[in-house]
């Protein structure tokens, strides 16, 4: 596989791990040797490892929800790579970018941030899809 | 200044350029030779240059929000700077990813997704300020 193959498998797993609310595999998935955020919708920035694990461990005690991941689009940007995707949930759908880093010969979760989108039906204001 | 001082400066710099609607400043400061993208609150995922600064001249032709950065927090990821801050507006406050490389010896910007935020004297679920 491609690098970039390689970043759009990382993202899908996330989605699964995300979707199962399995929090081992999130932590297996999650960058150890770099910084680590996020930002869930409507939260302020989490910065640190530990807090953003604790930030998902909060969100899994509640019930993941049922998340799928549509029409990813992989950047690279020199040593990163940057997916920006549109969530499907129940109730509608976030726009979200996911930022790896390659640790240990695999993509690791780095930053995560996810918010309000219109619906996938409804026209991008500009720009498209690249695959 | 060190790295993260000329990213913040930079962050800094981006703020001034979208509060004052100068689409020629923000043309300097992103990214040409990376990359670009941006999740505006509410729009889908832009990928690409040209559709990401017409974004912005849609957004600059409806009047540059009164918009200021706050409580920012760097991050350096390899060869990119990420920088995770508030966006103080008169309606309440947004959070917003930045990410930033370096082009021609300075930081330019490569991506920038903001979203809705709880305001700022709510207190964050986790993590705090690095400075």
């Amino acid at each position: 596989m491609s690098d970039t193959e390689r970043l759009l498998a990382a993202n899908q797993h996330f989605y699964r791990v995300f979707a199962a609310g399995d929090y081992d595999a999130l932590d297996r998935l999650v960058a150890r040797t770099h910084p680590v955020a996020c930002v869930h919708p409507g939260w302020r920035p989490i910065v640190g490892r530990d807090e953003v694990m604790a930030s998902w461990r909060a969100i899994f005690d509640h019930g993941a929800p049922r998340v799928a991941c549509v029409d990813p689009q992989p950047m690279m940007l020199a040593s990163l790579g940057l997916v920006l995707c549109l969530e499907r949930l129940d109730g509608g759908y976030l726009a979200a970018s996911n930022a790896f880093v390659i640790e240990a010969d695999d993509w690791r979760l780095v930053h995560h941030h996810a918010g309000p989108a219109p619906a996938a039906s409804v026209v991008a204001p500009a720009g498209g899809t690249v695959h």
